[in-house]
């Protein structure tokens, strides 16, 4: 079995900030020489997510407004006697998952014709690392 | 490292549909060979999801009605701007993930009592392709 | 391609608890010599889950609280003919996953400075399983 790891870090001028990290993916891939196999991308921070979806600015925006409609940022959570405030970060990364596997076929990232891969920051403006592991032969 | 991969081919009559596909799983981990290792089995759209959970016909339409209450069908979703009308597709794809991973041990899928494969098509009526990747030894 | 599985048993004495299980994959971890690769940690039944988030009491009751309120107990699930009262279980289990992917770098777990490993356990006070497969080199 061959793999390959590179970290991947983001600090966002934003708050909340959605990045479409497919090319570092694919970069990844080339870099491992893996012709079968899968990569595990994942966010090494507790208020971020990763999904796969479409490359579609008003989508990327419903997804922000019904985010927050369903994980709602609120002032009274318990985690913020502990001095933070983003409680509704934590909600929004358990909602929509930290990682994904992106399968690998003949060299490349096996996806569908509108899949894409995002890194979703719901606490940014500070460093945040996230993982991309690629395994295979 | 041995790998095999499937691709299936859903074109459901409703605009959802909830189709167990175990047994297509297990067929792939036949003509694998594999006996040790896991099965990667992800929706390759982005208005479809994966999950495993009950075959229970009562559950499903509970899911199906909790699905659309949290994620609901309207009109004035941003998305809707591309000529499309099915934001609330890609919102439920995200909501119940589009991929899992199946474990294999001693040739078999290592599921509990009640774990079923499930694709959860949440944009039908046209051709969507999933894909079971089989990785291992 | 080296493999290495164990299963855990849970029967937790509350209704809903959500159990730290980090130091149990690092055990499976030790065990299978494993240096390069990755950990699958599943829950076997479908009325659990499995997450990868901060090991905070407030925010476990933050959690605990918003998955109440997103997936609520209900008497009038359909599932619920079938002599169940859990339906709810099943719908908080679909919410969060049932399953993470742990990555393993030189030896050890390759996870951000918070990260921590969770069962989640949604219908408890009987025996329920969870599947720790590790895979690599």
């Amino acid at each position: 079995m061959r793999s390959h790891t590179e970290y991947l870090t983001f600090k966002t001028q934003r708050h909340r900030e959605f990045i479409n990290i497919t090319g570092q993916v694919e970069t990844a891939l080339a870099k491992s020489g893996v012709r079968e196999g899968m990569i595990l991308v994942s966010a090494m921070h507790i208020t971020a997510g990763v999904w796969v979806n479409d490359a579609e600015d008003g989508l990327l925006a419903d997804i922000d407004e019904w985010l927050e409609k369903l994980a709602p940022f609120r002032r009274d959570y318990r985690h913020h006697h502990t001095g933070e405030s983003n409680g509704d970060s934590h909600l929004k990364s358990l909602l929509v998952h930290h990682q994904v596997i992106v399968p690998v076929t003949d060299g490349r990232l096996d996806l569908g014709p509108w899949q894409q891969v995002y890194y979703a920051e719901f606490d940014g403006q500070r460093s945040k690392r996230l993982i991309i592991k690629v395994m295979g032969e």
